[in-house]
């Protein structure tokens, strides 16, 4: 079989890590890099025996699948780009922060017809994967509840907050996203409100929240709640409930290791969770690139497709209102 | 010291329990119980050997201290009468199920100046005190988020959901008050929404929920999320979970003993959790009675006062009006 | 059906709470109680409402059943005195420090045809049964493996140490008998072994040990593993795990309840375990008397016979001179 | 820096595994590969775009560091090729299954003074040695006991365990190492005993067990206990105990993932654990060849030397004469 040749686009943290995945990924091989940023382009060549574009576009003429890894107001763009050259594209999220770019995208690769999977990972993690399985499988009954949590270790650096787009549409992005994995299903009612407790001044000076919570319906009255944090003080904090008329699944926090300590004031105690995305997360971004590259191999549908990044924004464009208004949002009313 | 003689009303399950853990709390004696029920009453007295009387008002007159354990309507009537006996009153959750009720109850019983705590048993449980303890002691730092999940294990009888009052001013009552324990604070928004998943009927014909999510906030900020079922199939479910600055407390499941099976399927599997609340909460009931006792002897206000069973309905009656209208509720604007 | 009127023989600690059970148990009554130190008896007596005997004779003389808790050197004439008046005996454990003493004692009550039932509480632990039982219903197919992990919180008194027959006598001569209850078999073979590491002088004074590792094996091949200390740094450690041919079943430590801490340094950290064993087999003390009143009221054998508590010391003469010779010992050749 | 050629003598599993993990390691590259089976060395050679050698002497010659996964039978020649050829050698455990040709081949390669690490991955495993390290750091006080669970999954194949050795020699070899590991200090008794409960045929055709139990003493007192299956229904069992004057630590089993489910029948039921050793010390093989060329590179002592290999085989000689003899063994008495 002939190895699919990959553009990455974009070599900052997360476009490194796609770098190392793809180079131990059977079916693989990365053929060009590009990145405004010549150095950190030219750090990944080197480390991985490929190239170096001038341009986005030259890179992607030299590809079969385009991985983008810019930065997000570069994601419709490129997608538009890739995807007119016939291109393959697995992008990572969100496609865009604005749900009328997000729609003009859509429309404007109307027709080309090539595969596309937007980068949420967590539809991958083997646990949280084996949650929606067992569910799917009947082992929990007819699922009733989802409960997310989901807070990240410390808050990001302040200019990110900045050009972030709101904790909705940057941070619950991917809780909305895996909700609706999970649901197996779409929300149509969206309540959300927030709170800036971990930095004030996210709220006074930016309008934005750090810790949020949100309530979800669906048309048949299964109900979700997602809990956020830009601050979790014991590390990354990714746990997922289904529960359902037979039964309920976890999918837990994972830790590097299973020591456990047994002392004079605590017993049992563990070390603290994997801290950040990169280690939780790291079989599922493998798992990710896996993925994409049997869909485009078997020319079947990706896992994470467009019109699961769109509506993702649609649910975080529903918690923004509900958020502002007091009231629940319903899904379909959103412009 | 002498034994603080109580008046027992009510001899159903609950009063069953309350009298046989009189019997072995120093400091109080069964003197009187009273049902209409004359056969449950006097299997209580036979078993403690204490008199039965023709009426709840006899049975307040022998007493020091009466506990009321009746069917809810009844409540507030036997309140206001012991009070007005000026007798000690230790009083199952809820006060009554309309506010109005309740308030007038307030007014009848102003200037008695007896001692009245509210059945509130989960405020006694060892472990959720611990995590409330903890909270206290700045172990998690600064508290943010509360996350309360309490599913019971399966539907009350239906004659019982008819008069219940719905599932807010029934069941997630007990949720609204160590809402109000746990962030030691008062909610002042509500948002509420449910579905009847388990028995559809709940809803076409009660107009109730069997499942709900609330959302509420304190004015400073605070979050807090309760989730309710009314049937979990792996016993009654009762978590609390506390997140702050500098960590997180849980207050988790109970279970009868600690075993675990390993087999070619599971691993570290465990009994189904304690079913029901009898069980579950078993030592808070007995902290409960010794809690009161020690208030009335040491003319020490009660850990669950008149005013928590008021502000609980009125948490309750805000989660009514937002399932009702869609909308966030002011918990002031309430009537 | 008529209470069967207990004779309490000791008013120490664990005759307090012996006499505190036989309170709530029903079908008995605490008739009588005696003890050299009339203040310890007569507190008894006051808190149960009993009366007070003049000597042990009389005690037993007034009662259907005789519970013994003395001190040790005198469980043996005592059996003796019960089981020749008619009287049914729970007896604290060991029936003696000492072999022969055992055996004129089973000779001397040979015909009398009592009720006999040592204090063997683990047999009657929740967790510990329910292990025994998943076993016995196949939940793990054949057993292969028993490990027994067994340790104080912390040293007895020192003068203590001096008479209490060595650390297999007196410490492990639970294990043995949880040991032997485990693996429904008769241990053939005993090896151990032991250091004085929690305290030197118990090994420079006494000439015992206070850190012992024990390995048993049964005709049919089957091994267990005792590992006992005098400290535990965590707390009361009481563990059981059994190993079979398709699976594993442990009965693990307990908390006094189920909280969790998470902070910056550990995650899932809990309380120390339950502290002692008053605390930690509070179940299983109740336990053993409802069980021992069942067997005296319906004549059935008791869970805990004479022959067991000879057997269980057999295997601790086993221990003994195993770790004097460094030899494995064969149980039949224990003079 | 220049990366260290590596010669794999072997392709069976583990050499495909090591050949992997060269593959992505920093400092580290594949030079060429040698097995009899020409097939499964050039099917690795394939893989990993490096050169197959015609013997193992040809594949030495070509490298700086040989690594050997060759069958038990041919380690300690090659150990003395390489070593004589003044490569750096990194060989999987054991040296030899007889004592004799260990010394021999430990005089053979005096002064050829190479860099010599023995394949104990164990000590390379995260969590066994946050464990150490803990223990190291004075986190549990002065180490007491340590207990090894060691469990396979399944029975090798049949073939397998006629040419094995012995499970002590075999199987146990890498309990010996890490109970040296843990104890930092050289168990000077040891006690052995076992069955054949697996498979009844290992004992009555091999002479073996399938089942053992194991106690050692360090001349300070400290005990160990190990205790292995040939067959755990669960996965593989691979757990490590460090009890200690102030505390314990425990090393647990792994999973894939932290999914519980929730049942009628269960609670907090997890998947089977990993399964087998491939899977389960991933991290730790990993670990090994990084250390391993950090070792070589830095010119600093190798961290399972020849000496531990050696020392692991004494023990497991010990233990292979306690079983024959019913007698703990001193270990210096070993011929």
């Amino acid at each position: 079989m002939v190895a699919i040749k990959f553009a990455l686009l974009g070599c900052g943290r997360i476009g490194v890590l796609h770098a190392r995945n793809l180079a131990k990924t059977d079916g693989a091989r990365l053929e060009t890099v590009f990145d405004l940023n010549t150095t950190a382009a030219e750090a990944v060549a080197r480390a991985h025996g490929c190239g170096v574009s001038a341009s986005a576009e030259d890179a992607i003429g030299r590809a079969d699948a385009v991985l983008i890894a810019t930065s997000t107001a570069t994601h419709a763009d490129l997608i538009e780009l890739a995807a007119k050259a016939g291109k393959a594209i697995l992008c990572e999220k969100p496609i865009d922060l604005g749900v009328e770019r997000v729609r003009a995208c859509r429309k404007a690769i109307e027709g080309c017809n090539v595969p596309i999977q937007i980068g949420f990972n967590r539809r991958f993690d083997p646990g949280h994967r084996a949650a929606r399985d067992a569910c799917a499988a009947g082992k929990i009954g007819k699922l009733e509840q989802v409960i997310i949590t989901s807070r990240d270790p410390g808050l990001p650096p302040r200019g990110y907050t900045a050009v972030s787009g709101g904790i909705f549409r940057d941070m619950t992005i991917h809780d909305f996203d895996v909700a609706r994995f999970m649901l197996n299903d779409e929300p149509t009612e969206v309540f959300a409100t927030g709170s800036a407790l971990v930095d004030p001044t996210i709220g006074s000076e930016f309008g934005d929240f750090d810790s949020v919570m949100i309530v979800m319906r669906t048309a048949d009255g299964k109900l979700c709640h997602i809990n956020n944090s830009r601050r979790a003080a014991f590390g990354y904090d990714q746990r997922i409930e289904l529960f359902g008329s037979e039964g309920m699944v976890i999918s837990d926090n994972k830790k590097a290791y299973e020591l456990k300590h047994y002392g004079s004031t605590t017993t049992e105690a563990a070390e603290p969770y994997l801290n950040f995305f990169i280690e939780r997360y790291a079989e599922a971004y493998e798992a990710e690139i896996a993925a994409f590259i049997a869909a485009v191999r078997d020319a079947t549908p990706t896992q994470a497709t467009f019109d699961d990044g769109y509506r993702a924004l649609m649910l975080a464009e529903a918690a923004v209102e509900s958020a502002r208004t007091g009231k629940k949002v319903e899904v379909r009313n959103i412009a």
